[in-house]
C-alpha cells in the first residue's frame, strides 16, 4: 500500500530492463488530486544528477502531478546529454498523462557516470502507466531498490486522512540528505507552503541525521505529493508532526538495512550549548572510522569517542574536555573526561542497536544522529559495486 | 642512526614493561648542545593527552634538552592524575640529567584512557639513560612503535650539518596532525624563532597532508631539537627546505605502513582558486569511505571522486561542476564533469601507489593529500585493537 495508502494516488513498479538483473526498476506514482501540491528536498551536493536539477526547478512552483523513478542508473555526471534524457523522460510521462512536463518529477538511482537506456525506460513507463493501481505502492517500493535487501515503506493514519511513504537507500548514506530516494504521499488538505515547510522541518531532524558512511550522494531526493482527496484540512503543526513520524520511520529503516552493517548506532549528545552544537559533535563521532570499527568489534573503546568529540572546533560547540561524560548502552565508561565505570560492564554483543550518550555539560540542547558500524561486509560491498 | 645522525645527540630505546608484549617501549633523546633550541607542533584535538599539555608549555620558551617517549599507553583521558604522571616523568628525567623539568619534553602513545605503569616507566628511564649512545637512534625509533610494522627514520645531509628524524604512526592518521609521534634533530645553528617557523612550515605541507583514516589523535607531537654542534649557520630558507624534505620522507613512510592498507593514494588537486581550496577538495576525497573502498577493489569508480568533490562548499572552493576533470593513474576517465576515457584503461592492480588528479579549472593553485584505501585489514585491526 504505502504511497497508495492515502486516497487519490495510483502507483506501479515494473521491470523495464534498466537493471541488468531483470528486477523491477521503474516506478511511477500519480496524484489524481483534487490538489496537486508538491514539495521536495534535494541533495546539497554541488555535483548533482540531472534528475535532481530537473526536479528542483519543476517543483519550485509547489505543484506536481506525477513522479517517475528508476533504479539501475543515477544519470549523474552525464553532462548535457544526461539532462536531455531526464527532460525527455518528464515530457514522455507528461504527454501520456496529458499534463505539463513541469508537473512531472524525475528521480534516478544507481551507478554514476552512465547514460540510461532510454528505450527501456520509455517502454517501462508505458508498462507502468498501463498497470497503475491504487494497490501499486508495494511494487513501486520494490522498483526503486538498489543494494537494499528489503523495501522500505511507512504510513501514518490520521482521523480520516493519512500519509504514506516509500524509500530506498542502503549505502552512501550521509547528511544533506541521507543518500536515498523517497516519495511521500498524503491525502490531507494542506497548502503548498505548509507542505514545503513541513517537509523541510521533518527532513532536518530525520533524514539529515542519518549518517551511515559520511558520503553524500549526487541523487538524494525526498518528494512529497499531496492530493487533498480526504477533504480533511489538517493544521500545519499536526501535518508536520505526522510527516516527521513517517520520515523518522523510513530513516530508521534505512539505517537498519545499511550496506554490510551489523550495528545501528544512535549517538545522542545532551546538554549542548545549542542544537547545532549537539549535531556537530554527534556527527564527528558518527564519522569516525576508528569508532565505527570498534563498534563492529563490540569494543567499548570510549577513547575513540572522545578523540572524535575533540575535533569539533570550540566556536561550533563550546565544552570543557575535562567535564565530558560518555555512556555506551547505559554504562558511563567515561566520567569527567577520564575513566568511569568498568568497560567490561558494557554489553555490545547482545543487540544490533547501540546507544551512545555524550554529555557536554555546556547547555541544555540535545540531538541524535544515527550511524552504522564499519564492517568487513561494508568494505566488501563497496569495493565491488561497479565492477 | 636517525636522530643521532646529527652531532650533539645521544639516544636510547629499551624495553621497560610498559607494553605487555615485552617489546621496546621507552625512548630517550638528549641534546648535548651547545644550543638547546626546540620547537614542537602538537595535535589540535581539544581532547589531548597529558604529555601534549606538558610539552606545549615546556617548549613555549623555544628550549629543551631532552625528550622521553613511551609506547604502550597514551596517557590521554586520564584526568589530573594522568597529568601528574607526566609531570613526574619530566621531573624524574630532569633530575637525573641535572636540567630543569621545563627542558624535558614528554610523549606517549598507545591506548587512550589507561594510566601508565609509573614504576616501569621510571626504571625504564634509568635503563635508557644508562644506555645513551651516539648510535642509539635506531633503538629509539624501535621503542616508539605501536601497530607500526617497521620503524620510520629519515636523514638530510647538508654541507657539514644534518637533520635526522624518527616517527611512529600507523593508524589514526589525520591532519592537524597525522597521528604520530616524531622527533627530529639537527646540529645546524639556527635560532628558536627559525626552528619554530621552519617546523610549522614543514608540517603544514607534509604531516598535515597525510589523512589515512580521517581520525585525529589526542597525542600527535612533532618535536624538533637543535644542538648547533656542527657550528654551521644555516639560513632559514635552507633549513626549512631541508626540514620539509625530512618531514615529507617520514610522512610518506607513515602512509606506506598505514594499518591494513593495500594502496597509498595521492589525491592531487590542480587549478584551484587557492591552496586552501585545493586542500579542502583533496581532503574531501581522501575522507570518502566509498572512494577508499573502491580503490581497495581496484575499481576506478570516478563517480565517487566527483560526489566527494561536490560536498565542498562553494565559498571554500569555487568551481563549476561541469568543468571538472579527473584522472586516475594518468587516464582521464572524467572530462568536463562527464564520461571521459574508457575506465578499462585504468590500471590499479599493478602498483601500490595510486595517483588521482582533479582539475578544478578555477585558478592556478595546487595541493596533494595522501591517504590509503579502506580494506578488510583496516577493519580487522581496528575492531580488535583494545580488546
Amino acid at each position: 500500500m504505502t504511497v497508495t495508502t492515502p486516497q487519490g494516488f495510483r502507483a506501479a513498479g515494473i521491470a523495464a530492463g534498466v537493471k541488468a538483473s531483470g528486477n523491477k526498476d521503474v516506478a511511477v506514482v500519480i496524484n489524481d488530486g483534487p490538489l496537486d501540491v508538491a514539495a521536495a528536498v534535494l541533495t546539497s551536493n554541488r555535483v548533482h544528477a540531472a534528475p535532481v536539477a530537473w526536479t528542483r526547478q519543476a517543483v519550485a512552483d509547489g505543484r506536481a502531478r506525477a513522479i517517475v523513478l528508476n533504479s539501475g542508473g543515477a544519470n549523474a555526471c552525464t553532462g548535457p546529454d544526461g539532462f536531455a534524457d531526464t527532460h525527455r523522460t518528464a515530457e514522455y510521462l507528461a504527454q501520456r498523462l496529458d499534463i505539463s512536463a513541469q508537473d512531472a518529477l524525475v528521480c534516478s538511482t544507481g551507478l554514476i557516470g552512465v547514460r540510461l537506456p532510454m528505450d527501456n525506460l520509455f517502454s517501462g513507463i508505458d508498462t507502468a502507466l498501463a498497470g497503475l493501481s491504487v494497490d501499486g505502492g508495494s511494487d513501486a517500493a520494490d522498483a526503486i531498490m538498489t543494494t537494499d535487501t528489503v523495501s522500505k515503506t511507512a504510513v501514518f493514519a490520521g482521523a480520516g486522512w493519512s500519509i504514506g511513504g516509500m524509500a530506498k537507500g542502503a549505502g552512501m548514506l550521509a547528511p544533506g540528505l541521507a543518500t536515498m530516494l523517497c516519495v511521500i504521499t498524503s491525502d490531507a488538505v494542506v497548502s503548498a507552503a505548509v507542505a514545503d515547510a513541513a517537509l523541510r522541518a521533518a527532513a532536518r531532524v530525520t533524514f539529515d541525521r542519518v549518517d551511515s558512511d559520511g558520503c553524500m550522494s549526487t541523487n538524494d531526493t525526498v518528494a512529497l505529493l499531496v492530493s487533498g482527496a480526504s477533504h480533511k484540512e489538517v493544521s500545519a503543526e499536526e501535518f508536520t508532526s505526522a510527516l516527521t513520524q513517517v520520515c523518522a520511520d523510513l530513516s530508521r529503516q534505512l539505517v537498519a538495512d545499511a550496506e554490510g552493517a551489523s550495528h545501528d548506532i544512535a549517538v545522542k549528545v545532551v546538554n549542548a550549548s545549542s542544537e547545532d552544537a549537539a549535531v556537530a559533535v554527534a556527527r564527528a563521532v558518527t564519522r569516525s572510522n576508528l569508532f565505527k570499527a570498534a563498534m563492529f568489534g563490540n569494543d567499548p573503546n570510549w577513547g575513540r569517542v572522545l578523540s572524535a568529540v575533540g575535533t569539533v572546533p570550540e566556536d561550533v560547540a563550546p565544552f570543557n574536555a575535562n567535564l565530558l561524560d560518555v555512556s555506551i548502552n547505559g554504562v558511563q565508561i567515561c566520567r569527567a573526561g577520564g575513566v568511569g565505570e568498568d568497560r567490561e560492564l558494557v554489553d555490545l554483543a547482545s543487540n544490533r542497536e547501540v546507544h551512545v550518550e555524550i554529555d557536554l555539560h555546556a547547555g541544555d540542547a540535545t540531538a541524535t544522529v544515527w550511524t552504522n558500524d564499519l564492517t568487513h561486509d561494508y568494505v566488501h560491498e563497496n569495493s565491488a559495486y561497479s565492477s
